[in-house]
């Protein structure tokens, strides 16, 4: 266990420094020169750990440790190399290096494993360069489209196409079958949210990542002077909205974890201090492990938001602008990783994401699971973003005896 | 009857296109070349009417009537020439052309007055084009100060010194002695308001214009990732924010009429569809006839803040940045202008003023007095501003009957 802290704190440090922001943090964005650099820097470590790499056509790279047995059964693990602007060192990052670890260390110990095992830096997660999320692992399963992308740029005007090719890569040849020797992924990351942290738990391990619904609300009522409309001749859009968000929020709370709903944004016109607001957006998401819940509370939220603005006089629409399904993981690799994190006595918790991963891409063609380790405070995205390395080796320790029972075993 | 109201909407129509805006409606701006050719139009009407006419050293302009017994008692009417942009014709200059008319239907009647009659058409009210409001009545009192205005630019960087010389006028002598004479002012003014309207009144006599307490309050709590923070673990600045105006909004209208309670504007941070927001700052506008009410609901809403604020958690800051008294009209004067209103017949009500007027300057100098006439929709400050010539007259009939009272009677 010394030595993986001090591995892992030496692998994160190191990663950290390709794209390490003047302003902050980590920005190593699709394609771009640091990207280019950590993936080269990557393939170079793979390859002193003595795996085989490749990449593949969009810019995804691979290391290989050969199986002895099933040379036609793969178990992955692996996250995505690219970051938000000024992100952290460790999403993403981690789940990269807590693989090639994990490899060294199983092969050190036990040689060849039966099945291949492989660990995968993706290209692209964040969508933070580009308007387009997941290209890594979509293209990994078949999923990204050529037509997706072809016509976007980045903020500077740069084309996702010219970008790809500057860097070396280019698009996959859509009509060529895909791999079908995957038989499991594992991804390990920092949770991203403070629950193992609050907890005292050192694993997360994640059954389900939640679906999400995201909504915008528009409330119409009438701008009016502030000095000179009594309270009884107002519609104020404001008001309306914020009982909304009062009551939408507080039925989110009754229903109890895992529901979550949030406002994270919003605006009223005319929006100046002596008017009463005519109108106000605001923004809605809303998380469950489970789609009917997520179906359920949608129907809730739309009684509460529509019985408010009959009350008050005012205009609502509500606008669903994204839904999308929560994904299991695979049970049996949940069960198995369970089952080994209780035997090593690591201190776990089964637990959801509620935040989005590689992993719910791939969950729907490949057995799939996830190992979370805690984030201090729940920051990430933020150059503030954190785990102790000891914390870090725990979760690389369950991600070894993860990927033990998955490529050693019969 | 019929006469006044072809005579004020002419007046209207007429003064409109001075400054008429392509983007519509009337921007007529201090010291602007449109304001420049207003007062020389309104200067050239007022001679053809038969009034004395001088400007004062800042641009106020004054059409006077001599008085026979008392030439050293003046009774004042008017109001501001200037508009906001895209304002409408009838705020600020109605009030003006009201008064030249009622000068000249009183001097066809009745002949010279016993007092001094003045009709003025105020440099500015509005704070529209610089940092500062009621130019013009400020320097009629004495109470605007060269330095007030000396560091000031306007939008696009022009220095109001610059500005007001180019237009011919300067800074009055401030060691000279203000004038005595006035013994009494009445404003005529749209309401800006939807209370005529909804109550079906023709004219509203004004005994008190509110005093205001503007505030800004801050909300901090914890930004957290939407999907990965449960509910029970949040600091939700939002949430507490729309729960303290939910309380102080419905506090405000338990109180009722003439307390005003509005949240004008609202702004959350970081403001991202997907993160709990950490910051929240909305602005409260508060205003009352009664000094005492505005002290006691301060008190009111402050209680109401901090106790959601230590329920939620969050921190919170109430920064008080204006505070001003209520102005009540003169009695005497309110009971004149009551009288001769109901003799007549009008269909009037006794109210107060939610918004500012040149009136409020005046008042704790000299005796003065406000009429309201209905604004369509309550709205003002906009190309949609409209009242009927018909009401218009009304006006000005009742300006006419109070003016009569002041200056003809002994």
């Amino acid at each position: 266990m010394k030595d993986l802290t001090s591995e892992v704190a030496q692998l994160v440090d190191w990663l950290g420094e390709f794209g390490k922001d003047p302003e902050g943090g980590v920005t190593r964005l699709l394609y771009t020169n640091e990207w280019v650099e950590a993936q080269k820097a990557l393939e170079k470590q793979m390859q002193e750990d003595g795996l085989t790499t490749r990449y593949d056509d969009i810019g995804n790279l691979f290391g290989r440790l050969e199986g002895s047995k099933y040379s036609d059964e793969t178990i992955l693990t692996g996250s995505h190399v690219d970051t938000v602007k000024n992100g952290g060192k460790l999403d993403g990052a981690f789940g990269i290096l807590a693989g090639i670890l994990a490899l060294r260390h199983l092969k050190a110990k036990y040689g060849q494993p039966l099945r291949n095992l492989e660990v995968v830096s993706f290209a692209e997660e964040e969508g933070s360069r580009f308007p387009y999320a997941f290209w890594g692992s979509k293209n990994l399963m078949g999923l990204a489209k050529k037509t997706d992308v072809e016509n976007i740029e980045d903020f500077n005007g740069v084309r996702f196409v010219d970008a790809m090719r500057e860097a070396g890569f280019d698009f996959r040849d859509e009509t060529k079958a895909m791999r079908n020797d995957i038989k499991g992924f594992v991804e390990i990351h920092i949770e991203q949210g403070n629950v193992l942290e609050k907890e005292g738990k050192a694993i997360g391990v994640v059954h389900n990542i939640v679906g999400q619904r995201r909504f915008t609300i528009e409330v119409t009522g009438v701008a009016n002077h502030a000095g000179t409309t009594p309270m009884g001749y107002r519609k104020d859009a404001l008001l309306a909205a914020s009982q909304m968000i009062q009551d939408v929020i507080n039925k989110a709370k009754e229903y109890g974890d895992p529901l979550v709903a949030t406002v994270g944004k919003i605006e009223v016109k005319p929006s100046i201090v002596n008017v009463v607001p005519g109108n106000a957006l605001f923004t809605l998401d809303v998380r469950h492990t489970e789609k009917d819940m997520l179906v359920k509370f949608t129907e809730e939220l739309t009684t509460i938001i529509d019985g408010i603005s009959a009350e008050s006089g005012v205009e609502t629409t509500i606008d669903m602008w994204m839904d999308e399904d929560p994904i299991p993981m695979d049970p049996q690799i949940v069960d198995a990783i369970e089952k080994q994190t209780k035997e090593k006595g690591l201190n776990y918790k089964m637990m959801h994401s509620g935040a989005g991963h590689d992993s719910q891409i791939i969950a729907p063609i490949v057995p799939t699971a996830m190992i979370f380790v805690p984030s201090r405070d729940g920051i990430s995205h933020n150059p503030l973003e954190y785990t102790s390395p000891e914390e870090l080796a725990i979760g690389v320790q369950a991600l070894i005896e993860s990927l033990y029972v998955l490529a050693y075993k019969e």
